[in-house]
Parts: C-alpha cells; sequence; structure tokens
C-alpha cells in the first residue's frame, strides 16, 4: 500500500485540519470533534443542514460545507459511523432555533447514531427531522439499500431549499419526495485498499471489473469480464431503467468517479452515457462530471439519474459557496 | 491496463464529445476539429484567450473554458502537441477583432505549433500574442523549464482580464509577469499508463517514490524511498524555496492531485503543507486543492506556489462560469 499520509490513525484528524486550513474564510473545525461546520452557522432564521458519516468519501461530506448547502459534516473513522455525541455537536451548532435536518445514508450505524444524536438534541429542546438516502439499486431489498452519489444531490436541492428560507416541515417533505426519485449504481476497476492493513477490500483479476460495489469498498453484485466503455454503461444503465421507468419527465444526471479514476475516463463514460440514454429516451438536463462520494483509492465510477421538476431544477441551479472547487 | 474506454484511438473524440455533452449549455466543439470553445465566443470588445496541449491533463485544458477562463481550448492526442492548424481554428474562433492571447506550456511541440499557428493567423490579420509557461522547477536548465499545474493560474488571471476589457497588450504584460512568479514541483507513488500500449511511463518500485516528474509521464529526478506525507512535502517545499524566496510577498496555493489521488490524502498533504509554510513563513493567503493538471492515471500530486498582490487576487477570486465543477 502507498498512500500520502502520516500514518493510518491520523488520517481523519490530519485530512479534517488540511481541509480547514485551506478554507480558512469558510469554515471551522468544533474543538475536540470532527466536525466541519460553516463559518457562520448557525445562521439567522435559516434551517440547520448536516450529514456526515465515516470517512474515506472526500470530497463528501465535509467538501459541501458552505452557504448553500451544508451547515455542518460530521466525519466518523475510515468508513466508520460517526458517535452520536459528535453528531450532537453539529446539530447544536447548526441550530439557529428553526430546527436542523439531517441527511444520513442508509447504513445501519449510520442510522442509529444519528438517531440517538436526534434524540439527545430533543431533550434539549432542539427540533430535529431527518432523511434516509438509499439510491443504490443494486441491493434487491429496498429497506436495504445504500445511500450512496445520489446524496450529494439530496444536500444541493435542502440546502438551496434551507438557504431560502425553507421551514423544517417543508424540506421534510420535500426530502422524502426526492429520496424515492434518486437512482444510483456503481462499478469499479479496483478496490480500495485499507489504511491500517493495506489490504484491499475486495480481489479482481487484471481482467475482470466488479459491478454494483459500494462506496465503503463493499464487494458488488458479480464479477465480470472487463469491457468497453459503451458495454459498462449499456449494462448500467439497463439496470437503472429497471428502477427509473417515468420517461416523461426529466433527470439530472451525475456521473461520480470513485476516488482513483482519471477525468479522461470519465468523460469517455459521459460520452457513451448521453447516447445511450438518449437511445433510451431518457430526457438528460443537467449533467455533473467529477469526484463527489468516492472510496478512498477505489477506481470506477457511478450513475446517478435524478429525478427533477422546474423547482428541483431551480434549486440545483442556485448558487452555492462551498470549499469543494 | 483497465481504462473504461472503448479503444485507444478514439479516446480524445470521445472524451471531448462527453464533455460537451455533459454542458451543452456552456461550450461547443468547433467542427472537425479538437477545439472546445466557449459557446458566446467570440465575445464582442473582449481579447480572445486560448490554450491547449497535448490530452491526458484533464480537466485542463477543456474544462477551464467558459466565462472568466478561457475562451478556446486546444486538444492535441495523448501527450501530444495539437498541430499549427487546430491551433488556428481556435484562434480564429476566439477573435472578436481585439486580438487573441495563447497560453502555451514549455515543450518544444507545443511551443513550435502555437508559433506557427501564430504566424498563420497573422497572415489572416489577426494580432496575437503569447505567454510560455515554465513553472516546473525541477528542471535545471531554465530555458527547458516545462509548463505543469501553474499553468491554471495563469488561465484563471489573464481569463479575468480579458473579461474585464484588458487589451492585448495588457495581458502580454501581465503574462510575462505573471509566468516569473510561479513555481511547481510535482511527485508520484504510481506512474501512468499509455493507453496505446498499456506500459507505464516508468518504473517504481512497491516501497519507492519518484521525485520531480513531469504530467507527461516523464521520470522525475530522482527515486526515493516511500516516506510520510511530512516528509515529502518539507523536501519538496525546501526545493521550491531554492527558487521562492521572496517571504515579504503573499502567495496562493495550489494542492494539484496528479489523477488517481483520492481526495482524502489531498487533505492529509494540504494540513503538513500549511504548517511547514507557515514554519518557513510563506503567507498563503488562497488555497486552491483538487485535480487541475493531471496525467491520467497517475497517483501523486504537485504543489505550485504563485506569488499575489491585491490586483492578482481580485483576479483569481473573480467569478468564472467554466465547464469544470
Amino acid at each position: 500500500m502507498k498512500k500520502i499520509i502520516n500514518n493510518p490513525e491520523d488520517i481523519v484528524d490530519q485530512m479534517l485540519d488540511g481541509l480547514v486550513k485551506a478554507n480558512k474564510d469558510k469554515i471551522i473545525r468544533i474543538e475536540d470533534t470532527n466536525v466541519i461546520a460553516r463559518k457562520d452557522t448557525p445562521v439567522e432564521g435559516k434551517v440547520g443542514l448536516i450529514s456526515g458519516g465515516g470517512s474515506g468519501h472526500e470530497p463528501a461530506h465535509a467538501g459541501f460545507v458552505g452557504r448553500g448547502m451544508l451547515d455542518c459534516a460530521v466525519a466518523g473513522d475510515v468508513f466508520t459511523s460517526p458517535t452520536p455525541d459528535q453528531v450532537l455537536e453539529a446539530i447544536k451548532k447548526a441550530d439557529s432555533g428553526k430546527g436542523v435536518f439531517m441527511v444520513i445514508k442508509n447504513y445501519q450505524g449510520d442510522v442509529m447514531n444519528f438517531e440517538m444524536a436526534k434524540e439527545m438534541a430533543e431533550m434539549e429542546d432542539i427540533e430535529v427531522e431527518y432523511v434516509i438516502v438509499n439510491d443504490d439499486i443494486v441491493v434487491e431489498n429496498k429497506e436495504d439499500r445504500r445511500g450512496v452519489a445520489g446524496t450529494v444531490f439530496v444536500h444541493k436541492t435542502l440546502g438551496a431549499m434551507a438557504e431560502n428560507g425553507a421551514s423544517l416541515a417543508e424540506i421534510k417533505k420535500a426530502a422524502d419526495a426526492i429520496v424515492e426519485d434518486i437512482k444510483s449504481i456503481g462499478m469499479a476497476t479496483k478496490p480500495c485498499t485499507n489504511p491500517s492493513d493495506g489490504k484491499e477490500s475486495f480481489e479482481l483479476a487484471e481482467n475482470e471489473l466488479e459491478m454494483g460495489i459500494g462506496i465503503h469498498g463493499e464487494e458488488g453484485i458479480q464479477k465480470e469480464e472487463m469491457k468497453s466503455a459503451d458495454e459498462i454503461v449499456k449494462e448500467m444503465v439497463d439496470r437503472l431503467l429497471e428502477e427509473v421507468k417515468d420517461l416523461d419527465s426529466e433527470y439530472a444526471l451525475l456521473i461520480n468517479g470513485m476516488g482513483a479514476t482519471p477525468e479522461m475516463e470519465l468523460y469517455v463514460i459521459s460520452n457513451s452515457l448521453h447516447d445511450y440514454l438518449e437511445e433510451k429516451k431518457v430526457k438528460v438536463v443537467r449533467s455533473y462530471i467529477g469526484n463527489f462520494m468516492t472510496s478512498m483509492d477505489m477506481a470506477g465510477f457511478s450513475i446517478t439519474l435524478y429525478k427533477v421538476d422546474e423547482d428541483r431544477l431551480k434549486l440545483l441551479d442556485q448558487e452555492v459557496d462551498i470549499v469543494r472547487k
């Protein structure tokens, strides 16, 4: 394992500090926590929006802290849920009196710890609501579906709503509808490497790809012989279209690199993807390409389709001032 | 070699199309060329700003096309200079009558082909000026110094000037001064892979790093035993400070991923870097972290220091609307 770090124990601490040192005008780290907060949080009259989860998904989540997106991001250890007391710190920081909304990815530990933090906050008279994102379609049982890159669409849409003065109840209502309309699927050509033991998260032969991976290095649903971008995209879109059936609506598209995927390849993927979605009569009105929700040094990508209407598009297009450049 | 592409011959063509299909509102590809142009170019009364070079450095250069940065980007084949006639197309497209300025990285092929295009354009009565960026300090002979990630600072600064109505002569004068004030150094933990033959650009053992690499997979100045982020950063900064001697001025810092470097590591590097620069009394007033000028699937990073004053800072901070998200 070759990682440019100091030692595995200090990664989360040092990466949070590194992010803050590069963005002193925008964010702070709440002392003795792994919580990154927008510098001007709590914003008077605004619902606080927080998210978080294990580390290893950078720029998620701290990279999305800033005006128009998150008030706070809570980082756990690598691929490990943040503790309830850390989430509580984020809630307390983000609350201006209008309540706090939490965007949680559907993992047992995250859900449990964020829910516990909500209870603790309510004992301190802070109103808290949340939504659980479960956009990963490869998990058959809908209740077990994981939250992956589509979560960033949730941050963006709700972040703009909160900035515009929406109430906690309005955000909760929008959030419940939004998560139904976001579907993702991912693949990898290379697993990620655990920084503490240097082990790869799964085995993959030189001529193989892994279809349906998770963002914590979870093995996919099957190994396949390596194939062309066109063929990979076709398979992933066909799987997505088993879930995305409304072809009258418009969609926003996210092409997300898993961490070690060159942008050159993401653009080639974009070409295959736009062509095949057009052939399938999926109306794509916005496209985003880049690293948004990664899995450390995993190579591969995910595709997310988000059903949008005029309101959601306006919120997606609304200006932000966040850490991620 | 595992690359998510269709075939090596079509990479440049398909990646340019993929970028355009995802950004139809902002950019076009000039028919039968590898030139990506801002949709509203030429902009009335504005000097045209163009750049380009071999492909494989994405998001450079096409990702920087848009309001406030480049009017056109010309892409050559992978790690190969664009031909003079392609550069000429970009010049012709970008000219609104106020002339065109070219940002060229210091490689023999690029310099020769952009200069030839300038001559061809002048025969068509288009005024053309240029600057040659040579920020890579590891090359001893100053005339041979390569243009690397610092080039993006040149695009940003001159792009803002052009947008604000600066004349060709004003841009030329500023550009000549700017390139003197930008210094970079890069390192790699993994070479890049040539898409056409699958060969790695240099050999590197599991416990080694390559110090002083170029962005075309060029081998560095020496191999070293793999060491900590703190130690790597210290060595690179010490080398930079042999050139950057003015500690009264302020600097903008670019921490650039080489293509396959996880953002987690870039943040850890940022932490080491800000600490060490502070120890060395280098005043950093802006920091940018991400993939700006890559070398396909190379893992590693580069550090760029750009001496700034109030004017340059304003230009750096000026809003852009470019393809890169």
